[in-house]
């Protein structure tokens, strides 16, 4: 499968010399934070750097749903990013949320606040693709050769990366965080030996799964990012126990037994820790020691903000032949062994399709590479099962880690691929946000027409009939073919499947 | 992955020269058959052959549900092969439904009351298994060489197989069968020119996601089987129209014209035709002139019952080395890159476990078999996603087309995976058939124990700790490890998801 790049995105406004401003705000389980850079010759360089201390992770109760108190300070805190956003075009914006909103049960309504506050749309990222960006990165905050380990303690997961320059090579995201884990293990407010222990073993037993193909892969050079190993690094520097901005072993060990000496929550006290890291900073040194423990580390550098970094590094490559997204898009068809001449047919039907309502529809091209994505994997399930494959495949899309993607883009390629044959998906289409109802009904309408006139797998795709769109209703008009008998048939069903939906599709012949 | 075949399959009570006796018996949607046959010497020797026409698929209302009448009809024939089955042991008889069962809504309900008439299991088969079947049964029974294309008309499904000796090279079930079809395109008794070609443009929609991929293999050789097909034969040679057992184009369009003239299904009567064939007779020539259409075929052989033919050398194949279960789930394995060696140590945990409580529990050779196959694919969800690998695994055992598998034990093997960590699966367990959740929940727990002594991934199974059952409380008893703390941890943790699921688990050490 090849994707076509030949739709270039367009920086309206931008002039050849002008630098173009990007912008990521970064919505952790712990903290927020924004980053504003100018991009130009290749180089970004950061115009503005804000954090603050959400707690999000913090405010989820027992059953995951996300208290009115976290909710405000999350959108108080957004409040006071806005104004550095002004002028920033839609494509050089990115807004990701990581662990507390994929556990949040009504993260939804917290998400559909904060969009309408930004005017921007908030992706909520899978774990190995938050690990995928923090490595982007820290690979362009490292400057030397060498095999890496990098490690990011965040508030409700922790994420693990092996890599070699831009490449990685392993990623994995595991469940567990310094507030998540100080609610498990430290909620009465106590330290104990015990309870830093039981914290430990926890930790080790999430990265039982890991250890083992990461020390094969190994590494030369471990770098952990994030506030639990910068404020463990401070501490031990100001100890005098280790260079600043590194960690060591025996530095970890003192300030273990430090902080057990603390005795509670509320008495961690110690120079170079900040006071509103201190509640959070014993859970987030059993999982350092942990990781310690399990990959006999000897000493850990400290390097600053990779999630926000890569989110930028990862912006400026889209939309180009380097779009992270092509890649991944090609090794799936690969694996599951998509017919390519199929899909290349059925995408330049659809594409086609697409050209003659775009301007009725108000498409944009951003739907059009989504149309072409949706037309070169709708095949996909058949790898499981012909029987019901549409299913299987829409079951790959949303679950699969798709690198470069961001859930809702996982959920439009899912949607179009579990629409794209047999009824009108009516219940999934409801299930969807109501801001995407519409234009992925479009969508996906557009690949079923593209479908069926390639019903018959042809060599190449057939004459594409004429298509025009008024309000929702299509018409179709087919071209004077010598037997079209099939497609009639075919598009006879098919207006009764779209009317069962409540759309209207008309066939007609020259 | 290499599955050991160390445990053969015990035929008790049979000594060196005895044949072996063995009976297939195949739930169709038009027909019920019952094919016994004595196996010695590599071959097969029928000694009975039974068939009635229950008509099942017709008794399917609007919303997919099976009559009381259809039941009573089904229970009736079923109680006349009943005697054919005495003494014949339960590995050597299978029972397999096919269409009308895959969709009748409440086929458990007839499904349970058949097995308590016949004392044995009823397994409903998916589309491209039967298809395996008919074939592994037609290239027994063709003895030409050559590349074959096979196709079964039956009530509801129709199964196309092209392949070379034994080995099917394209399998595919359509959903249209000669019951179903008269439903859908003559509901009203009327046989019509327009009425024929709308069954045949539907049939064509249908084949057109099998054309080019069929045609690019090519075959040699057209033979169908089942009903529809050896009456079209008979009715043609009836008519001096060809030779017997031949179906040629020109005798087809002669007999669709004749059908046309009857004008009315109930007055369908000519020469060669059994008059409990007639009123779906119209339905499945559109089907068959539809296959002739679409692979331009100019004639087809019929040769018999495939599908229960190919049951019985499915079984004689069975526990032996050429069991065509173990090539599919080395296939499956291979495809999703399941990691060899921690499946092996798995496995060889889980079976230690196993053969533990085999007596207090009365498990048996094939749960062994069962437990073993789980252990090698638990991680086969991997490939989708670490996150909820579980349940990926699950998916992906419950929707691919295994090539051996019934139906049944494909979801033992979707439940173990699903259920090999993390909380014990109560929703999906009690959502098991009330025969399978006793013994699926014993091998559960097995798997999850294995699964955790194996957590850290060794090089080699750590020593097999000892357990004691109890009813079903179980004891474990660790070894004297130097340190335990990490795999304590984890069975404290599981003995916690274990009582949330109300099971016993209780930990001592030495």
């Amino acid at each position: 499968m090849t994707v076509p790049t030949d739709r270039p995105a367009a920086t309206p406004g931008e002039t050849a010399t002008a630098p173009r401003r990007l912008a990521a705000i970064d919505l952790g389980s712990n903290s927020f934070h924004l980053l504003v850079a100018n991009y130009q010759d290749d180089r970004l360089q950061v115009v503005a750097r804000l954090g603050e201390k959400v707690q999000l992770a913090a405010g989820l109760d027992e059953d995951g749903v996300l208290g009115e108190d976290a909710m405000r300070r999350a959108l108080d805190c957004l409040a006071r990013f806005a104004p550095f956003l002004k002028g920033i075009g839609h494509r050089d914006l990115r807004v990701v949320g990581t662990n507390a909103l994929r556990d949040a049960r009504n993260s939804q309504v917290l998400i559909e606040r904060a969009e309408a506050l930004l005017g921007h749309r908030i992706e909520i990222i899978a774990g190995r693709e938050e690990a995928r960006l923090i490595y982007l990165g820290a690979a362009h905050a490292v400057a030397e050769d060498g095999r890496r380990l990098i490690v990011d303690i965040g508030g409700g997961s922790t994420e693990f990366i092996i890599g070699e320059h831009f490449e990685p090579l392993a990623l994995e995201s595991l469940r567990m965080g310094c507030v998540t884990f100080t609610r498990r293990f430290f909620d009465s407010g106590e330290i104990s030996e015990k309870r830093m222990r039981r914290a430990e073993l926890a930790a080790l037993s999430e990265l039982a799964n890991i250890q083992r193909p990461f020390q094969r892969l190994g590494w030369q050079d471990p770098v952990g990012s994030s506030g639990t190993i910068k404020a463990a690094a401070a501490v031990i520097a100001a100890a005098g126990q280790g260079p600043g901005g590194v960690i060591t072993r025996e530095g970890l060990r003192e300030l273990r037994r430090q902080l057990i000496r603390c005795k509670r929550l509320d008495r961690v006290s110690m120079p170079g820790l900040k006071a509103d890291r201190s509640r959070i900073f014993p859970a987030g040194i059993a999982i350092l020691g942990a990781i310690f423990e399990a990959f006999d580390l000897q000493q850990m550098r400290f390097a600053d903000g990779a999630l926000r970094e890569g989110v930028l590094y990862d912006m400026v490559g889209r939309h180009t032949p380097e779009d992270s997204r092509l890649k991944t898009l090609d090794g799936l068809a690969r694996n599951y062994r998509v017919d390519g001449r199929q899909a290349d047919n059925v995408a330049a039907t659809a594409l086609g399709l697409f050209d003659q309502v775009r301007e009725a529809w108000g498409l944009d091209d951003d739907q059009a590479r989504f149309l072409d994505w949706g037309s070169r994997l709708h095949e996909v399930g058949l790898a499981i099962s012909h029987s019901q494959f549409h299913r299987h495949g829409a079951y790959l899309l949303e679950h699969s880690d798709l690198a470069g993607f961001s859930r809702p883009e996982q959920r439009l390629l899912a949607f179009l691929v579990r629409a794209h044959r047999r009824k009108f998906p009516v219940k999934e289409w409801q299930a969807l946000p109501a801001s995407e109802q519409g234009p992925h009904a479009r969508l996906a309408r557009l690949l079923r027409l593209a479908v069926l006139i390639n019903h018959s797998r042809p060599e190449q795709p057939p004459p594409l009939p004429r298509l025009v769109a008024d309000g929702e209703a299509l018409q179709l008009t087919l071209n004077g073919d010598d037997d079209p008998a099939l497609l009639l048939n075919d598009l006879e069903q098919e207006a009764a499947y779209q009317a069962a939906a409540g759309y209207s599709l008309t066939l007609s012949r020259p």
